[in-house]
This record gives C-alpha cells, structure tokens and sequence, in this order.
C-alpha cells in the first residue's frame, strides 16, 4: 500500500465555543482532530497546542493502533487543559504517516452549526 | 487534457448523524462521498473503512463511468454496513485519477448544519 | 509577485438546495466558486459542468479582470442551465493562475447552513 | 523543527455577513484568517484584499510573535475598512512560513452557521 497521510499537520482555527444547547451528549460544542493511522504499526502521535498570548504546551502524547483512527476530542487531551472561549492552534506530529481532519460543532444557537477541513499538511 | 484528480484519498472525520429532523429525504442527516471521473474511461474505486476498535472493511468496489459523476451516500455503500453515530475514516483507491470530497449534513437539530472538504490526496 | 494560484480547479461536490427561508435575497439557497485573479492581466476561465446521468456541458468561458475578484454564482453560469437538487462537479480551467473556493449556502430550513472548500487544483 | 507552513496564502470567499442575531459578542457575524506562527522568531505578514470592481488596498502589515498564534478578525485590519456584504479576497504573504484557515460565522439568522477552510498555500 502506497504511503497514506503524512508526518506533521496543523489545525490553525482552534476555539472550542463555550456553550451548548440541547441535552444529547453528542450535540455538546466540541472540537476533534480525526485521525486516520492506516500503517500495520501503530502511530506514536504529539500534540502541540500554541496560543496567542503565552508560551505552546506539549507535546502530549497519544498513540494510534495499527489499521485504526482516533477521532480525539481536542477539550480532552490527556494533560492539556484547553479553556473553551480561547484561540489556539495544533500541530500534530506521528513517527508514522496519518491523514488529519478538522471539525467543530458549535450548538451555542438552538440549531447547530458544523464545520470541517482536512488539516494542513506540513511535510 | 491534464490529469484531473489522484487515486488515492482520505476522508478522516466519518460519522452519520444518527437523527434528522423534518419529513424532506434530501435533508434526512447523511455524509456523502462526491467523486468526479473526468477520465474518457470508467473508473473502479474501492472504499476501505476504518474504525476505532476493529478490523478495516472493504474494499468495496464501485465504477464510475467514463465523464461522471457520483456523489455516494457513505450509509449506503455495498455491503458495507457504516452504523450511524460511530467513528469512521474511508480510504478511496480508484485505478484512474479522481477527484473526492466529503460531505456531512447533520438534521437533527431544527435546522440543519452542513460541513464540506476536499479529501485528502495521498499521492 | 510569485505565481499566484493554479490553471485546473475541481468542486466535486455540487448541489444547489431546491428551496430557501426568508425575504432576504442574499439569503437565497446558492453555491459559489468564488475565484482570484491576482495577475496583471485577465484571466479567460473555462467550466465545464459534468453530471452522474449525462454528458458534460461546457465550456463555459468567463473573464476576470487583472487584479480582480469573481464570485460566480453557480446556478448563473451564461447558458448552462443547472437544475437545482441535481448532483453535478465542475472543472475550472484558466489561462491564467488563479485561486477557487467552494462555497454553499442552504437556506431550506429555519436557519441557514453553510460550507466551504478551497477546490482540488489538478496542476 | 521542520518548516511549519508557507508564505504565501489565498481565501477566496470573503464575504462578512451584513447582520447578527444575539446579544453575545462572540456570535456577532465576522470572518477570520487564523494563523499559526510556530518559528522561533517573528513573522512580518502583509495582507491585500482584492475585489470585484476596484484596485486592491494593502499591504496591511501585522506582526505574529514566535511561537505564537493570531486569530485575525477581517474587519478590523489595520487601515482597510472591508464593508459588510462586500465580496472579497485576502492574499497573506509571509517573511516566515506560516498556517492560514479560513472561518466565516454567519448569524443573520435565528441560529448560525460555520465554515472553515486551510486557506490555499501558493509557493
């Protein structure tokens, strides 16, 4: 199988709104960063979370099983607490090749809205 | 003419809504798949889903004919049961360069949210 | 000034919503290419529309001024008659460097919903 | 490090929503170009904004420190006075490589709409 994804990727809208509406858990505003590790190795993967008025924090660490994806909540990295209300940027680093996707589902309003990119590859 | 497109893609953010709202069958909650086949011959693509907690699925095979469309409904391809409300990720491999990009129309609030991207080209 | 942009341009995911909500005349249910022509001279801009049951239409040729913007409207192209709710992808060629982004707004429901893409440059 | 983005950008669909719907500030319609500088020194940005039937304004100079990020509201460049439901495009040149997204906020009506794009790297 050809090589699938790349090695570093950045998501440069990152802002987690701080509100919801509706009781459903899976309708709370969240942002996740979708990950695709296709590779018959699992996939070591650093997160790096960069603001605008203070110093970047990480790497934090997360791994990705062989032929498996992680769809990571980015309100729950493991150690990296990201206010919601606050601008930041990601840059997701892996030893093995990933794709990355960018989604956020705002439910602040009594509708919700979506939005998604694939991240920005860098290598 | 310039090749339009590759033959290999990702989408990493796979997930159907598992609710709609409203009686239209256009804005029932879906994700898409939309593919273009610029080629003067068909071309065969094979989807590959990947999940968080087991085995990929697939390669699905489906044709799309030489100078078409398809715009693929991602519930619904052969053989391929994609639950709604899970993970996913889809690889799409196609013998001929095409061109993909990913969908979502999620209902199941009052009114509905839409989120697009080109996928991920991997070659 | 560097090479600002691309000659080949894909939107795979063509939709205009058949219906809309409200008065407002920019909130009519549309989709865009919305496209930049940075260069000193005018950039002659060629779509050809394909579609999942029939040939291709096109080309349709389009100017942009040196130096200017275009936002086109995709149901608007002169003499190309896209029928809302039918599944089409358009290919954009120029003679000139330029940059198009997908865009839909869909106004069915109570609330509008909206997405965007940078298209998928084929060269 | 390796380089961490690239110098030259593109968003092609600027349009800031002419209305808003709500009290809250953060919900207030706007667009943005947010932007990851993650080099070890500043990053001089220059952006110009083209349209439809006037020459282009810029370069508007902003400053993004090192390793940090800036979420720039498109309506308050410095000294460029983009009116409201006015279609335009943005070019960001970089003296250092640099991520750029794309996000537009529309909450003309009872509950808002996103859409997000990695903006299109030209060099």
């Amino acid at each position: 199988m050809a090589r699938i994804g790349r090695t570093a990727w950045v998501i440069a809208d990152g802002w987690i709104p701080p509100g919801s509406t509706g009781d459903d858990p899976s309708l709370i505003s969240h942002e996740a960063a979708c990950m695709l590790n296709a590779n018959e190795v699992p996939a070591t993967v650093n997160f790096s979370v960069f603001f605008s008025d203070r110093d970047p924090i990480g790497p934090i660490e997360l791994t990705i099983p062989a032929r498996r994806i992680l769809h990571q909540n980015l309100e729950t990295l493991p150690g990296a607490p990201i206010s919601r209300g606050t601008d930041y940027c990601v840059l997701i680093e892996s030893d093995e090749p990933i794709v990355v996707q960018h989604t956020r589902l705002d439910s602040r309003q009594a509708a919700n809205a979506l939005m998604t990119t694939i991240a920005f590859p860098c290598d």
